[in-house]
């Protein structure tokens, strides 16, 4: 009797994947496993295509596989696994993100870091507040009013953080240096001020949404911000500065590159241990690595480092489009929503049209400033992390309506959009070309011209919705760009003089 | 009401790590990342020393981390997570067995092949019968005597299946590869027998072990070692297809990484979901990934995946050992066995006897065979699949008891003989260096004296218990050792001619 327990565990774990309780997980991993290898190959052959990028490849794919589960299983279920939303965050988003921090080109980033700063934070403020209202007003008009305030805040914020993942697929560093950094970099302070928005509405007493409490969130806001991006700073700088105490001129590359790789995710870890942003840690985390760490190991680190979290990034997004692609037609979410048809459809387009308005009623400024060489500013997914958020198991019928709109929204939003963004881009690029190759080619000796330019650009472009927020955005942003220029100018002095010769790095004089 | 589990789940997923829900996971994963780089740094300034590895650091920074927690929650537990024995096959064992397949030098691997699979397989079998026999014998003479037949074989099992995440830390394959070949081959052979053991023991009724169910276990070993051995390579050759086909000359670095990466993954867990030796698979995949995959990516890729798999399998290891480390102050364990410190030391004492034992009579024959320079032929630590296998939660006494000896086990073969292998090793090796030297430049010219050396050798090192089925084994061996040679020959042919023209890789003629 004693023994019976502990043989059973004994046996259990010698045939891992025989036993009933754990072929589940093996059955589900080895079928993401397979058709993320099929995605690779297939992405592959169609990369010639303009028309489709990887992302809709594994959408599409990630979706005839979840119609052949719901045909094999008999119409029961078309998800092999459920996906826990705490998964995605532990593993799946820190390495995208950290890579983008380590890919990304810095300088192009810091030179319109105000910008992004001040577009990113303000503009989500905006958005949500169209997409809030717009929905407190649209929404019973449909037949669908069963929500109170602060759900309709909550929809606001969902759908006004944009997606990071979606923009690095399909827009290029190196073609268009400027529009990903601002893109890119909007995308990242956004999330956190979604992050911020929502924590703020959920300790606010919706009815005294006054004056004090808007202080508190933008206080807020710039608390976590600071604070993160202190810790991601200091975890990169202390890599750094172990990487050149210890391993210079040695060929340690295994130890170098776990190092890096261990530190990294430390440092989402510990953000989200100390409820910071662990996006903008692990971000400026990447960013110092790349500055720093980088260039204190060996040859093979770093070719094996670059590509490692370039890989790692890779095979994350990849299987966030797989998932969502089969979760499109989990039939329990469908059947659990009692809207009809078309109030599905009429949330659907109430949504995509806020979506639009309000993106548009802070997107525009800056591709003017970024001369009008915005084609993807009509661009929006909905951000995966709150597409998981929406992926919960739920029973509630007004939720699962909710669920079923969302899936609908990232569908039309990366397929419609992701088909068009690219065309956008190459029929827009050829007229603007001057602008991304002056950002790219000049330098650091001449940044000034690089950026008084935008100023004296027409106003044009700018439509109907946003002239009255981006007039007033321009003035905060000519503040702004001048100190930026000024600070960049003492940071290199700074870096070359102090930073450099303790965490390592080329000397540039 | 209906908005309130919907508002609750999306705050939940805001706020990771904030919520008291998924706290637990982050904390232990900081702790867990954070640990392994101080393990790193750690390991990496020792390493001048040659009586401390990275293992045994690792085990004692774990040791010092559990007592840590163990005084901050003041004695209530030593442990900060709960390790799921599941997730060390699926997450942990893979990289670890696809690495020492990847850098294994297939030569030497090869050219011993036979004797690996014959001394692997039978020494299995006999040193199961003497540990089994042993405890079964001794056990109830230090007044435990709670075990019935099957449990005395499951221990004989555990403890006979040897450690190859040890055997590869500690010997350098560069130095010594011929040993290294033999004892990290015969671990690897050790580990599927001691899979089929376990079901076969499962399996069969214990009253009746007698002729026909050893046939079908032994027929069973075959059938699974077969299986395994042509999924690996199948899955291996499709991946060098594809790479040979769709990736040769393009500079698609990160997508050809990625691609190796998920198809050796894939191939471990396909190997479990068709209940396989997913360690004989995934092992067998990569000796065929760096014999012909690896030809035919680009020279990033060749360092990336190089370095790569060699990290993931250094950290690991390291997690193995950290956690073992941990693992062993966890006072729940201790307190819920019974039996007194007398009666443990007992236990433990007799294991480590029968264990020492039932492997010199299968070990030493081995050492002949390799020119008796073997030093490390004493050093038997138990597997950890199987320490993990103990590691489970229990309330069984008899249970606890076992789990406490084996960890005792555990730490002194690791410790101890850990110590002693390095020094062990570079004493013993200056008197037969020749040996090994030989195997390595006489290469595939002329192999013949390589095999027909050992057979000359004096048997006075062999020591009493084995003298007989050592003698037994030499001539088996030497039935076997040729028709290796000529399919070597042969199979040098076969792959320049029709392997390496499809499949990738140099061509030697």
């Amino acid at each position: 009797m004693a023994a019976t327990a502990w043989w059973e565990a004994l046996v259990a774990a010698a045939t891992v994947g025989g036993t009933a309780g754990s072929s589940t997980t093996v059955v589900s991993i080895c079928v993401f496993t397979g058709v993320l290898c099929l995605c690779l190959v297939a992405g592959h052959l169609l990369e010639e295509n303009k028309w489709v990028n990887e992302s809709i490849t594994a959408l599409i794919i990630g979706c005839l596989i979840g119609a052949i589960i719901f045909l094999l299983t008999k119409g029961k279920h078309s998800h092999i696994m459920r996906f826990d939303e705490q998964l995605f965050f532990i593993y799946v988003l820190p390495p995208i993100i950290f890579n983008a921090g380590f890919q990304v080109k810095k300088k192009q980033f810091f030179h319109n870091f105000m910008t992004i700063m001040s577009f990113g934070v303000f503009g989500v403020f905006i958005s949500v507040a169209i997409v809030s209202a717009g929905c407190y007003w649209l929404f019973p008009k449909v037949g669908f009013g069963q929500l109170d305030a602060s759900d309709y805040l909550a929809l606001g914020a969902i759908f006004s953080s944009t997606d990071t993942v979606c923009t690095l697929q399909v827009i290029n560093q190196d073609e268009t240096p400027r529009l990903y950094s601002l893109v890119f970099g909007e995308g990242v302070v956004n999330d956190a001020t979604a992050v911020v928005l929502f924590n703020a509405i959920k300790n606010l007493n919706i009815s005294q949404l006054k004056g004090r409490a808007v202080l508190k969130v933008i206080s807020d806001f710039l608390y976590l911000f600071a604070t993160s991006t202190v810790l991601g700073i200091s975890i990169g700088l202390s890599t750094a500065y172990v990487l050149k105490a210890l391993y210079l001129g040695r060929h340690s590359t295994d130890r170098e590159v776990a190092l890096m790789a261990l530190m990294a995710y430390l440092s989402y870890m510990m953000a989200e241990l100390l409820e910071l942003s662990g996006i903008l840690t692990v971000f400026f985390c990447g960013i110092v690595m790349s500055h720093y760490a980088w260039h204190n190991v060996t040859a093979s680190s770093r070719i094996t480092t670059k590509h490692i979290f370039a890989t790692s990034s890779f095979i994350a997004e990849t299987f966030i489009f797989l998932y969502v692609g089969m979760d499109a037609l989990d039939i329990d979410k469908w059947k659990t929503s009692k809207a009809s048809f078309k109030t599905s459809i009429s949330l659907f387009g109430i949504i995509i049209l806020l979506v639009l308005l309000g993106r548009a009623a802070f997107v525009f400024p800056i591709s003017i400033l970024s001369n009008n060489m915005s084609g993807s500013s009509e661009r929006v997914p909905i951000t995966f992390k709150h597409q998981f958020t929406f992926s919960g198991v739920t029973s509630d019928p007004v939720h699962a309506t909710i669920i079923t709109s969302t899936i609908i929204v990232v569908f039309f939003t990366t397929l419609v959009f992701g088909f068009l963004t690219r065309p956008l881009i190459s029929a827009m690029l050829p007229h603007h070309s001057v602008a991304p190759s002056r950002g790219h080619s000049t330098g650091s000796n001449s940044p000034k011209d690089d950026f008084t330019l935008p100023f004296f650009s027409t106003d044009e472009d700018a439509s109907g919705s946003g002239i009255v927020l981006e007039q007033a955005k321009r003035s905060i942003s000519m503040l702004l760009e001048r100190p930026v220029h000024t600070v960049h100018i003492y940071w290199r002095k700074f870096d070359d003089k102090f930073m450099r010769p303790i965490f390592g790095g080329p000397q540039s004089h």
